[in-house]
């Protein structure tokens, strides 16, 4: 009995140990849990959120409504010469590189083709002098193809001829850069190229001026450094010097 | 002895039992601790990257690189109308609104007036005719004195009038908005009525010229939603036709 006595003892001592590291697991698992779950319920959102989303992107951020507005109100007339694009041209400060008040910014930082498309109704319906375009980057970086690019500028193009056939139509290559393609991780610049080309024929095909600024600003395989802001896809002040020499004869 | 037995098997049974939920608590633990730890680590990380920062921003993201560099390529002369500020100032097509290829922008999205005060050397010392000042509000949402804004913005002067002393200086009012502070979460809208009453004494003691924006812009207690681009701080496309009819007189 003794010996039996001392094991139900023992027994009772080690359920009661157990017992008390069973609360102290359990606890620590009420608390845990939630977090845990919160931490990897976030964690798929975010991987979720880098899943490949239509490549035509279109731009609706708070920079894209204050512009889009302006734009609205300060009208575009027939002496206009207007610069539509992306961030490369927003930062552009066309009048003040050209010295001449007719040339407009109707750059919207993060913009593609697809919004470009949208909006040039409301510039071309005001039949401008010319129209200077450079569009894409963003496109590619976020996986457009470049034979999808060039068919949206394509549509931009037809968009004006049939609108306004006088505005003279000019159509910038895109600048080389050394980034990545946003979800793929692959360098951009071979699509930068090859829609460069595309571009060449499409500007031939109806009979616009194409700008070659690729090989300008290219140095080994991407923007070279001494036109490079430091992100290695935007203009320093050299490089917007460079854009405006590039442009002068076309624009005056 | 049976019934010593019986206990001892259900002493085992329910150990075992025990066991095998301690187990599986452990192994709960073992896979959720660490992912809780990183949540809560990222939590305290976020919650400090809220606490108070010094007062007086420093803008240096890239658009910031960006613009520095052009405006120290693209020169101002003495012919020039230089508008500096923030992103209502960058987003300002003041060439265009004016129809003056002499109206230059060099308005910066995000900037303070610690930034303006570090960039205002490199347009004054170019001796332009006139300056425009729209500056304030990034302070005051980033939880900056009415007062500490101000007596930045008079070194801003300072520094002009010393440098340029032909320079004629335009102080504009800091618009009204619904925007609370970033930190605080309180409404802004009385440290701006407050750093307005202080850069008209300002402009007063200074000998430049006051231009009460706020009351052309106010409605009820915030940004006249006539001219308001959605976000209650940026100006839509009307909005910028009343800021430049405001401006009409001193401009021209």
């Amino acid at each position: 009995m003794e010996t039996s006595n001392v094991s139900i003892t023992s027994y009772k001592n080690y359920i009661c140990f157990m017992r008390k590291g069973l609360i102290i697991s359990i606890v620590v698992n009420i608390l845990c849990l939630p977090l845990a779950g919160i931490y990897l319920v976030r964690k798929i959102q975010f991987y979720n959120s880098l899943a490949p989303k239509p490549i035509s992107i279109k731009n609706e951020n708070i920079f894209w409504k204050i512009r889009s507005s302006e734009f609205r109100t300060f009208e575009v007339d027939s002496n206009s010469i207007v610069f539509i694009g992306d961030s490369h041209t927003q930062f552009f400060e066309v009048a003040e590189a050209f010295h001449n008040a007719h040339c407009k910014n109707r750059g919207i930082a993060l913009d593609g083709t697809k919004s470009v498309l949208d909006r040039i109704d409301f510039i071309v319906d005001k039949h401008p002098k010319k129209i200077f375009i450079q569009v894409g980057i963003n496109d590619l970086l976020n996986g457009a193809s470049p034979n999808s690019v060039s068919e949206e500028i394509r549509e931009v193009i037809k968009k004006t001829k049939a609108v306004s056939p006088n505005t003279a139509i000019y159509l910038q290559s895109v600048f080389p850069t050394n980034w990545n393609k946003y979800q793929a991780k692959t360098p951009v610049l071979s699509d930068i190229k090859s829609l460069n080309l595309k571009l060449k024929t499409l500007a031939f095909e109806t009979k616009c001026e194409y700008i070659d600024l690729y090989n300008a600003f290219l140095k080994g395989s991407g923007l070279n450094s001494l036109y490079d802001c430091g992100d290695s896809l935007h203009l320093n002040g050299l490089g917007y010097l460079l854009w405006r020499d590039s442009l002068k004869r076309y624009v005056n």
